[in-house]
This record gives structure tokens, sequence and C-alpha cells, in this order.
């Protein structure tokens, strides 16, 4: 398997009120059959029925649990970048999970949930490189 | 928010037992302070402690319910490739929870769950163009 990704999807309850908030964000998606895609760099950010999702993975849906498993993250260039996503994003309607802060390698960053419970980190990390193009770039992590 | 993602963290029960799954698929990462980090294209896929992703996200873990709530999908660029990868998760000691078939958008996917049950989709979607370096390039879905 080719060491890569080409989608993220995120099951969602409400499809409109998902892609209210997404697109709120600044984000601009394409619906087609009660689906959104959200083209973000290489790779495609999906909003699709949870249930529908579940059924097509072979697995029983059940109900979005307090922590589903996977953290999305979202890494800036700056700090007041993370302060600013996170006040746009409890405008919007999501809830603000851990508020903006200082973090153990030293960064700044914060979390939120979307309306279906669907965690993000907002990060700026001055150790992890990112392109004109918004590419992150891994440093050799065992260098220092 | 600008329409783009930098990181999808797994939250994992044995971070040894999940580097040893998606390093037998063929991926190689760099691991540092009881982390993984994957280079995938302009992002990066990471394996750490479900727990500790739980507290920095700010939400209480919880056991990996049946179904996470979200999917990531691996496009291929032939069929014969989603059988391959799926007998490799197979080897590799993932479960296929669907096998591979025709999907209802004139494609060929199946589906699996990593060893901590997250789940992946490996689809060929002759719709979708894949860049040569792999990047996912969403059609206009207006169209046809």
């Amino acid at each position: 398997m080719e060491q890569r990704l080409s989608l993220v999807t995120l099951g969602v309850r409400d499809l409109a009120r998902a892609k209210r908030f997404y697109d709120a964000l600044g984000w601009r998606g394409q619906e087609a059959q009660e689906t959104v895609f959200y083209q973000a760099g290489g790779i495609a950010v999906v909003l699709w029925s949870r249930a529908a999702l579940a059924a097509d993975s072979g697995l029983e849906d059940a109900p979005m649990p307090a922590f589903g498993g996977i953290v999305l993250a979202h890494n800036v260039r700056s700090r007041r970048q993370v302060d600013d996503i996170l006040a746009s994003v409890e405008a919007a309607g999501g809830r603000v999970t851990k508020p903006a802060q200082e973090t153990f390698y030293g960064g700044y960053a914060g979390s939120f949930v979307d309306p279906d419970g669907h965690p993000w980190e907002v990060a700026h990390n001055p150790g992890f490189g990112l392109a004109e193009d918004g590419a992150l770039v891994l440093p050799d992590l065992s260098a220092g």
C-alpha cells in the first residue's frame, strides 16, 4: 500500500448542518448525491451520512462516543491564526474542547469538535514545516 | 480556516502493534516520543496513544465503538491493486470488513479495519483522478 491517503470521510447525522459549519469556516465544497466533497490539498475531506458510511464500511453504526479515536489537525503559520480559527469555530456552532495554549513541543494549539463530534486540533507547530501550498513537511525527527 | 488538513492522528492501544501493521503494508515512519509519524503526501498520518490523544483533545477517552465515525480511503489505479492490498491487510493482521466488490459509482472497493478498529476503504474509482504523485484530484461533480 503506497504511503498516502486519498479521502477522509466524516460521518454526519445532518448533512446540511455539517456543510453549514465547514462553509462558515470558509471551505467550499461540491455537493453530489447527498455527499459533500472538499478538495483539501492532495486529498478530499468528505461529509456523508454516518449510517451510510458505517454500512458501506461493513460496520455496525453506533452512536457517536465521547471520543471516536481519530483526530484531524490543521496546522497554521502563527499563534494568531490559532486564536482566529477557534473564534470562528465558536461563531459557526462548533465547540472548543481545549482553549488555545502552549504545547509540550513548544507550539500553541487548541481543539474543537464539529457539530457531529469529530475532533480537530488547530496548531502552530514551529518544528513542522508548512509549504507555500499548505502541505505539511515532517522534519527529520531523529535530529535534535 | 484554509481548506486543507495537516495531520490525521489515529489513537492506538498498542503502538508497537499498530506500527507493525502499517510497516507490514509497506509504510515507513519516524518514531519519536512514543509517537509514529508517516509522511503521506502533503499530510502526516500519526499513531499515538488513544488515551493521550483523547486527553490532548480535551475529550473523555472511550472504548473503541463498532464504528468511530471517520473512514480513511486509499484510492488506487487498478482493481488488481484493491485485491492485492486487501490480501496484504489480512496477512498483516488487519480485518477485512467488506470484501472487494463493485460500487454504485462504477468503481471497485473493499474495506478493512486496522488492529485498533480504524476503518479504511481501498478503492479504484475511475471517476476521481490520481496524479502521478498519488494526490487525489476531484472532478467537476456537477458535470455528468
